[in-house]
């Protein structure tokens, strides 16, 4: 699948979650909580979450934090050491999730 | 173990991997390099560390982060926010690990 | 790919695995040993399935219980209830897999 | 650590947790809802917390969860049908946790 | 995808990440350099490669390491074993891996 | 704990786990078919066993892999290199094991 069709699906189904279960609007609300400007910046925290998702080798998780890490205005320098961390964390099994974020950078960038 | 314990056989024990065989020697300078001062600040990449550390449940990772973080100055409130964002991204497996954390800041704190 | 094609695919090379190697009839017997109606029921294993499918990220493990559960009488709310834990142990990184979980649902509802 | 102990340490940090920052306090809450009966039975659903923390190899999550499902009631043939759906799960690698499960039941008992 | 997409993809997305930065080259020669003929065989290093494949559930790399262990001259029945150890090692949510790697051997026994 | 002590408990609770539930035992009789010499030679399929367990970060496994490869007289050499395998693999989370395996190893001579 494309970028373009992931973000759609994730945006369907998250929507579906929180109609099906108040839990998913509560658990969601959390995780924005976490991710909110605070001590550390929101650009910060985003490329948190994107080396998070490289070494949990979550590959939508990838391309959920690469556009709320450009959308922070993130650098592409930036984006490309925090897989740097997750690649280095989580070892060569982690190369195939290296592999589709850079996939999704050109996608994301070219949408621009 | 004390944090102190802890360090000290991180320490003798990565000496002896570095001396038994040169690729623990290459594999840390790697290591070192993805984390060093770059377009990300070495204290938000240590922060990055520690919230990687959680979410993969490593509690030796997790004392090596928090010192790492302190010696790059971050302070108590963006480690808090580190671990956070660990834990919404790992759940509720990786509060023993949480726990941890806040037991070894108590005797980071303590050591200074 | 559908919920019929991953159905029909897993049936085909789960017959392949046995075929090659005695050792998976008897790891699948073990298995299904494992989950047979006991001091647990049928059902409330199922679900326990299901829950360890999004707690371990296994998209194929989602589907495969989801109709398991549903042959055992589970109902919606049920297995709601079963991701919802699976979400909760394992936090954000399971998003995806509980989107994965609420399509395969709406396929296995138009099927019957 | 005996049980004791754990259980003593576990009370003392997640009390220190709520109050370090109102996210675990949040967290928490919804982990308990989670947890609460509903469709499924309280029992069923610790349980359920049991086969995921064998599958995840949290040895403090079992027992935390041994302890649940034994205040709500389950019975040792339940417990013991809830650890082996955890190894059937996540196999050999979990052994070491399957026994450490055993250790903590047989003091669980000693307890009473 | 077919083995041959997945190879083609693979091939393409290392170049570029090599391209983007030093730091995969290093990695990559560094990964090579373990998987070198050493004291243990080739052969078995790529065996072990595919093991580990399996129980860590990263199906490119399960593709990845048939290609190395088969060029290395590994037969079928060791190839087989290797992916047995990965199963039991993993358990029951590594069976949608096992069933991958037997889908990748027929294809890639059919291109020679 | 030292690796005697660990060595005695496993055994201990191994057993018990048998007394308690023949599953146990049938999981091990099957768990032991998948090492048993093969077309890949017993001592290779504990080296492999051993790089699965630093991949996956069981300590406990790591030292009984440790064991069941001197067992099959595997030399130092031929183990550290199934080490970095795992470490390359899993990434700097498996630094921790790889210093417990280090640990082991010393212990294990020493006994000899």
């Amino acid at each position: 699948m494309t970028a373009e069709q992931l973000k759609k699906q994730r945006q369907a189904y998250n929507n579906k979650l929180i109609e099906a279960d108040s839990f998913f609007k509560e658990f969601s609300a959390l995780d924005e909580k976490a991710y909110s400007e605070g001590a550390i910046s929101k650009k910060n925290k985003e490329l948190m979450g994107l080396a998070i998702s490289v070494v949990t080798r979550c590959n939508e998780c990838i391309l959920y934090h690469l556009e709320t890490s450009m959308n922070a205005e993130a650098t592409l320098d930036e984006i490309m050491e925090a897989i740097k961390i997750g690649v280095i964390g989580g070892g060569s099994i982690t190369y195939p999730n290296a592999r589709f974020a850079l996939k999704m950078i050109e996608e994301l960038i070219k949408e621009k």
